[in-house]
């Protein structure tokens, strides 16, 4: 073997990868925005075929040859070497799952999403559970091919965090947990509410407005779309095909609305990822979901809710919806920063949604381990309801069956969410102090400085840096609660002080 | 080998390739439909693979041996039989093509068709020539890969209609010729023109009323989709996934509504393949294009232009249209059936769409033999519309770039259209003589008596019988002009007599 072959060699499997992948990817994308219904079972083969095919392709011997041979060869410290470790984990985990299982699971999935999607229309708990009982099945036996040291899930978060584990997490919801729960009963304390913004808010004004949203802020509409699906989702197809989607109620501005940032924030990742450069290369991947999620977090939160961003979105806003005509700026800023707990995690404020993840947290540890039987998860999770947010839930579907995760066997992806939150704070006020005045600037409408920041530190890198190397290399420190925190702070006193 | 483990491996390669295929198809859709203009070359490199995987699969030696096993064993006249059939066909023309040849194909299929769409925006025939000069010579390298006697438009229409050739091709057209071009002057000697139906046709309300005429013919909406595209097409992805689309104008009902019925007509056809129970079969699949297109030209045509249909339909539009109001039924009906010349195939009427098939038809086999430059194509053109249609084409989005087929690699497909509504108006007058007074039936909305119909002597027989045979089986005769030519006269006296 010599470089050029390999390199050779190792360029073409891993772009056939991405083919595959990619290719499943669309499925994937059809299936949750456009699929009729009696399409799902042929659906399920598709996906499962596709699954295995992938699965067969990454865990091929000469693949393996390959990997190691860069490992053994590339410059310590350079990009080939990042993309081999990456790989070499990559390659090692899939290997100790049998195709067989990762085919079945593959089917089961498309199954069971629109079981899923079924149930929750009706808000029928038990036409899933069964369902979840197959899938967490299939996830407690994935666990085990990959192995662990103290608990399943840790096998199951390496998938979504590398390095992460039931008992590095746990101090870190441990450090929120309190200050969060004060600050809900700060807000609530102060017994101000801001005015409930009334609609009606025309699908097609919303439509627009998200699209122009996403358009001010740097999504390429030339190498990607906005769609509607039950569960909004970003998905980064290829280098130039990136899919968005939201779901749009007409009594309600805010959930679209910061679906759309929220999904545009993972596609300005994905987008700014080198992608056609490498194809199929983990220098084109992104290294987490965490840091994935810092990436949507932060437009959704620290951009889209921030004053300077109302400042310029107001008036455009006005433009669309006919009921804003003559709501003060104020009053819309206020009330997309409202405090208060609710049901559903998608459309919480930026405070309570950590305690929403915390919940989702526990009970997939426990589910995974035994201690909480399938049959129990609705009492369970109203029980945490009541514990975190002092809610009565009403109905499965705005309950244990709101999420898609579970359907999706996205089992171990929640603490994610969170771990964004942490990033997302951390990486913003380095850039507040790199940038200068954002506020000014997204005041002007301008938001390109904060993306061009993104694409320089992050984006472009890829998984060259893991995760926690990455927050290192980017803020000069590891992973801390404080930016958070004091972001949280800030925005309670704002409102409520 | 024995019966059984043959049926079974038959069965998993049949499966595994319809697997493979239907997810070419759903790139296919999502190339028309909803990809973005950056994703074009990625999706190339997509479909190049899966139609090179699907080539691979199709022509293994194992699956030619379990064929052959079937051609040798089967009894004689069975279903098994005529599956081997056309599976030893097929396989057989599988097996001349490299798979090179295949993939680059694939992919200059997806470049093309980008590129046609946005040279027909444009109307930039130059911008399109060099892809239509590069798909020539791939299809004249398809044409000596499979060989021929006479002509290498034998070779490619072989892939669409089994059994013609540009000989057996020639005197149909031949004998449709003449008496087309007199009906076209007789309704021009006439001297009436039907009164125009004023617009605005608003989209959403379009949109309602075709999918709502598609429901009531019987189109399963649980199993399909309607959507938007440049061109209307169909495509059965599997058996509970068939998906049709169809393109809107605001000064225009009959444009989008016809493309609906059109392709519903596809769709029941593909909705009533037994495609669940054999799935990848050529029992499961259409026995010929110019079958196929017998039923989308009959529920356009013979069902949708019918002084019933629209005695049924006519107060749904009139609801769906406020400019319909004060419409008469007459007025309507004699305005879907104006005979006019006009530039735009797939907007022209019963009598001359023939003559825009025969000049393609033309056209195309001289562009294979080399008779024709790519460059003198706008020219032959303009010069075939001035002597078939006795029009002067204005650019060449209304000349040359208008059809999608070319771009697409459909070279040799066009002649199947009029095979298409020659079949259907023979087919349908049987099933006049079976059924007795269909258009009472109409009048009332029932049209599943004609479906019902369809699916027993066509559809559910896949490509059990060759189209010659399917001919004989259901109408007592070999195929003939005369019951269209009747058609036809029958209208242009109806309305101009």
């Amino acid at each position: 073997m010599n470089h050029d072959d390999v390199r050779r060699e190792l360029d073409a499997r891993m772009k056939e990868l991405a083919v595959v992948r990619s290719t499943a990817g669309v499925l994937g994308w059809d299936e949750q925005t456009h699929l009729p219904p009696a399409g799902t079972a042929w659906r399920a083969e598709q996906s499962a075929y596709l699954q295995r095919l992938a699965h067969d392709k990454s865990t091929d011997a000469r693949f393996g040859e390959l990997i190691e041979y860069q490992v053994q060869h590339a410059p310590s410290g350079s990009a080939e070497a990042a993309e081999a470790r990456e790989l070499k984990r990559s390659f090692e985990r899939a290997k100790k799952l049998p195709g067989a299982l990762v085919e079945e699971l593959a089917r089961l999935e498309v199954l069971s999403q629109s079981a899923w999607v079924e149930a929750r229309k009706k808000s029928a708990w038990l036409d899933f559970a069964p369902w979840l009982e197959r899938m967490i099945e299939l996830k407690r036996r994935v666990a085990d091919c990959y192995g662990y040291e103290k608990h399943p899930y840790d096998a199951l978060i390496e998938d979504y965090e590398p390095g992460a584990t039931l008992a590095s997490l746990k101090p870190v919801f441990e450090a929120l947990r309190e200050p969060l729960a004060k600050l809900v009963q700060k807000a609530a304390d102060s017994g101000r509410r801001p005015p409930q913004l009334a609609g009606p808010f025309p699908i097609d004004r919303q439509e627009a407005f998200g699209t122009l949203a996403a358009k001010t802020i740097g999504f390429d509409f030339n190498a990607g779309r906005l769609d509607v699906s039950v569960h909004p989702f970003c998905t980064g197809l290829s280098a130039g095909d990136t899919r968005i989607t939201t779901r749009y109620r007409l009594d309600d501005l805010s959930d679209a609305l910061f679906g759309v940032l929220h999904e545009v924030g993972h596609a300005l990742y994905e987008q700014g990822l080198p992608k056609a450069a490498h194809p199929g290369s983990p220098l084109a991947d992104s290294i987490s979901l965490g840091i994935h999620e810092s990436q949507s977090r932060m437009w959704e939160n620290l951009v889209g809710r921030s004053a300077a961003f109302w400042q310029y979105f107001t008036p455009i806003a006005r433009e669309h919806f006919s009921s804003l005509k003559d709501v003060k700026e104020s009053d819309i800023l206020f009330a997309v920063n409202e405090v208060s707990p609710g049901f559903i995690r998608v459309e919480s404020d930026e405070v309570t949604y950590n305690l929403h993840i915390l919940m989702r947290f526990e009970l997939e540890t426990q589910l995974l381990d035994g201690s909480l039987k399938i049959s129990d998860v609705p009492a369970a999770w109203d029980a945490r309801v009541k514990k975190y947010l002092g809610l009565t839930v009403p109905d499965a579907a705005r309950g244990c069956l709101q999420d898609i995760h579970w359907s999706a066997g996205l089992v171990g992806y929640f603490p994610t969410y969170t771990l964004g939150n942490l990033y997302a704070a951390q990486f913003y006020e380095q850039a507040r102090k790199d940038l200068g005045d954002l506020d000014a600037m997204y005041a002007r409408g301008e938001f390109a400085p904060l993306l061009g920041w993104l694409r320089d530190r992050i984006h472009q890198h890829g998984s060259r840096y893991t995760a926690t190397d990455l927050v290192k290399r980017v803020t000069g420190r590891p992973l801390d609660p404080a930016p958070l925190l004091k972001h949280l702070n800030e925005r309670v006193e704002a409102f409520y002080g």
